[in-house]
């Protein structure tokens, strides 16, 4: 039993998703969360970058005593997971892995599609990840810059977004893909604009569920999972207060908690 | 004379749009330009965030000895101009104060909309810099995030785009507004969208242009123009290192400068 919460970072308010399923999931387990708001995106930053301002972001969350990181962001879970083992003795997570595994479990053609920031994709961690999974045949990636300043601006339910939906997703369904990871954890919030652009046939996966999935297990086989007769206490930092937090934060998790702000550069 | 360089500074490569004039209306004058391409965009992040980043952008265009700054940003112009003027010795340029001139001279009916980032449309710096102008009786603001990220994905000339436009530029057409002031520096890459959503009618205003023309005015009336045989030398620098610099230097300058990588979070 380890009663310490696990550490969840991502560049903004979009990892909100991520905490969303550890309280599915996983209930009894503390949060502590923080979201790099001050300078977000990563997606469109360089490697070195990223990998700079991850670093950092896991040196906060060690300060609040963590027991594990997950790695919301999946542009730092592509460009920086390695580097961030390398620096730190905790177990972190990241969702690439995971995504591309439950990518793989769900095609059944074998052409698997990757939707995410352009980092991510210049990264090529995700088409990595699924080339090393038997069942996939072929993988097309593609860049889609616009999906998380849409769903920032609240155009999920839009002719604007559709528009864009189709403009990105064309070459994906031209290949026949069969299954869509989703590589960012604002396209979740587009999920039925993605998902009537694809159409019924295509599975679209979100790398969080299988993520936490794996925490658990790995967790649990650690016997580090949280038992307490107390109900766990969630906390919540950002980098920049903006009302984004708690816009994102409704639409996630359906409870609005309060983020309190912290100098991220200082750690 | 004073052969010291001019400091720009933006949130990340927009500025260059502001660079463009300086080489067009001065082309003696020698130019630093600093765009904080990690921590872009500044316009969805807080005032207490966009000061603190300011201050530190101005610190390092000191270190380059420069005469004076021109905050190419409009959000840390509306929001920080202020701060920045109070912390140092030098003259500091921004464009919130001009843009609304311009738009104050150009308006024949009295009603001027202005479009922005969120941050610099909640800090109501051309609002109140409008209504200080006798011309102007009534002024229109409306936030338009989406502008920005379209810009960079380089969808101007685009369905996307158009609809975005009317969608944002509606109810300042419906206000019967004859000027538009375009509040960011990444705007006027979408001049052509947004002139054809408003109509031939209204006057589009580039800060930028008005901005320059008063950065000249006072650095010629101090007595303080290059004036040199030797042609001026540019530096650009830059927070991260990303293919936008070049894309929106060649668009917006024609010719591609060679930017050099600093640690902003160090000034």
């Amino acid at each position: 039993m380890d009663e310490r919460p696990i550490g969840v970072f991502d560049s903004g308010v979009g990892g909100l998703t991520v905490a969303r399923e550890i309280l599915r999931q996983m209930p009894e387990e503390a949060i502590v969360y923080f979201g790099d708001t001050a300078r977000v995106p990563y997606g469109s930053k360089s490697r070195e970058t990223v990998t700079r301002f991850s670093l950092q972001d896991v040196r906060f969350l060690l300060t609040k005593n963590v027991k594990a990181v997950v790695v919301a962001c999946n542009t730092a879970s592509a460009n920086s997971l390695p580097a961030m083992q390398a620096a730190f003795q905790l177990p972190i997570f990241g969702v690439v892995e995971p995504g591309a595994k439950a990518g793989a479990k769900a095609t059944k053609n074998g052409k698997v599609g990757v939707i995410a920031t352009s980092s991510t994709i210049q990264s090529g961690a995700y088409q990595q990840a699924l080339r090393r999974e038997p069942e996939v045949k072929e993988v097309y990636a593609k860049a889609c810059p616009l999906f998380v300043p849409l769903a920032e601006e609240g155009w999920t339910e839009d002719e604007v977004a559709d528009l864009t939906a189709r403009r990105y997703l064309r070459e994906l369904q031209d290949r026949g893909v069969d299954t869509l990871v989703m590589g960012c954890t604002h396209y979740p919030l587009l999920r039925r604009c993605i998902g009537e652009v694809m159409g019924p046939k295509v599975t679209l996966i979100d790398p969080a569920r299988e993520t936490i999935l794996r925490v658990k297990e790995a967790l649990s086989s650690a016997n580090a999972l949280r038992q307490s007769d107390q109900p766990p206490q969630h906390h919540f930092y950002v980098s920049d207060r903006t009302a984004m937090f708690e816009t994102i934060c409704r639409k996630a998790i359906g409870q609005v908690y309060e983020a309190e702000e912290i100098a991220i550069e200082q750690y």
